[in-house]
């Protein structure tokens, strides 16, 4: 059983982080709320979103797992108006689910979760720093990085007291350094890793440009970053892996 | 003899309401005002439109009919900004429409009436039903029916006193039930029909949202959609001939 | 030695009107401030730009050229914010430029002067008409001509008093006429040319819509345009050749 009321805008926001990942996905149902991770098919880039139950008008669920279109869920919930609310509800006999959004009622055929990607572990990583930063200077770093390399890197310096990106170009290079002052919060520590460009796009599609973003950050290792939403009653964690320095 | 100055706004509504079934239409000049019909080349769609010689400025006509290149007509008025006016006159002599809008005239060469396709009779349907809806409602029915399916089902159900719309896809299916409530009026009777996505789609374009639009529909017959625009002084008549239901 | 501080507006300006002919250019770093200077690969445009050391917040320069890829420095300076302050500094051992946004430095790598086409001479020509009209109308102009035809004439009739625009289509035609009191100022002479739309579209992008623009026009002749931007502080003039008139 399953039967939840939620803003468009907070469904929206959830679906919209797993869906810069994957095309579908395991929801799964339970008490607290809803929990969906995912994995890509090249196993770089994983998302882990919760979205408890205080989000959502109402919730009602006794648990399960079901497997959605992704691209399809957020096409119906992007019709809503922003504010609008979507009501979904599980016919469990058909395996469907029902949306809807103002009197329109869309019917949604699920898929069968055992014929999707199993659901990643999230490794419990012991990153040396943490940085706390606004999601519009990750879409910054981006942008610029993305006219000269394919790669950036993200790194601090313990001694700087520097958040700093660098990418680098056949001829051309582009580098930020943020201090504390720029920063919400720094944890420094040694930590540099190098990350395909195009994940870390995919995944700056997702992050709101007025979120405090923590990032967590190794040497070499995959970074976390997370970020809340829906007044806080949402999580997202995205983690990437490194590419291997070339140099 | 055609001499007329109209506001751009006025013209491109009128004109855009044609433009989605057909490229080139002839216009009769009448001393009441310029009317237009038109049926798409598959004789699917068709359009009547009716622009009283109040919506005009000014308005001088010994009658005729003049065929024109629509596109080429549309693309001319969008030059004009938002309440600009439009002067348009006829040269007798050399087949030409003289437009001309803040200073920069614009010399259109007609096309032969007798080289357009023959404007249909638009027949006088006895329709069972008639519904007052909002132009924002079959916008909205028409986008969720366009991510399942390329047919729209549209009837009445006289005992609930509701107007719906169904679209079944392969997987999917959306529905929409409108009650008295949220209809701007109802006579219900007994109505369903079928009809091509596109033909739809393309007559929502020229519906304005905030239209109140007038559908007529009979069980597995035309539908008849009528709205006006320029305060009152412009109508437009679409009529859509349904498919046959396969099932 | 370069080192310079501007705002994002007023390069980008800068760099767009270049921008609309050429993919490189070389820069003249003088006391007085920037200039360029380029012509198209075909010789039928050109471009002769002048930003005055006054349009800068600093501007410190002991001379030299440089080279660059327009289309790199345009992207960067859009990355910033309106009104925001774009630093620039030449490295002259490495021939790199270092420009730096809010934080963010970019590294540009310099082209070899040498291999970037020769800046062309603007010749000295005697013109008969001079029109000074706003940007908006030139946009208007050339907008209403691209719909009939892929040349514009531009004149001056000297006994009307008028500025006109002609473009002739296979079927259609545009007319624009503009007399004294649609023009800023007008010193009428005997004038007409026939230009290539396309390079006139391109000139046009960089045009601002509220410029001022004095227009230099001949029988047959080249035209020139000039307008200022940065609060004067910048000025462009474009040269455009005329084409054979066929008839």
């Amino acid at each position: 059983m399953f039967k939840a009321i939620v803003s468009a805008d907070t469904l929206g926001a959830a679906l919209d982080s797993v869906g810069v990942l994957v095309d579908e996905c395991k929801i799964r149902l339970e008490e607290e709320g809803l929990t969906i991770r995912a994995v890509d098919p090249a196993n770089v880039g994983m998302v882990d979103l919760e979205l408890s139950a205080n989000a959502f008008e109402s919730y009602e669920t006794d648990g399960g797992v079901i497997g959605v279109n992704l691209d399809r869920l957020e096409d119906i919930v992007a019709m809503a108006d922003s504010g609008q609310l979507v009501h979904l509800e599980l016919d469990e006999e058909t395996r469907k689910l029902h949306i809807s959004l103002d009197g329109l009622e869309y019917t949604l055929a699920l898929i069968d979760p055992d014929s999707i990607r199993q659901e990643p572990d999230l490794p419990d990583l012991d990153l040396s720093s943490e940085v706390v930063i606004e999601g519009a200077d990750i879409n910054r770093s981006v942008t610029a990085a993305d006219m000269v390399s394919d790669h950036i890197a993200l790194g601090v310096d313990p001694d700087a007291e520097q958040f700093y990106v660098d990418a680098e170009g056949d001829t051309d290079d582009v580098h930020l350094e943020l201090g504390r002052e720029d920063l919400i919060d720094l944890t420094p520590g040694d930590a540099r890793s190098l990350f395909s460009l195009d994940y870390l796009k995919d995944m700056n599609k997702a992050i709101p440009k007025d979120a405090e973003v923590t990032m967590e950050l190794g040497e070499e290792f995959p970074i976390k970053m997370h970020f809340g939403f829906a007044e806080g009653d949402g999580h997202v964690t995205f983690m990437l892996a490194p590419r291997i320095q070339s140099d």
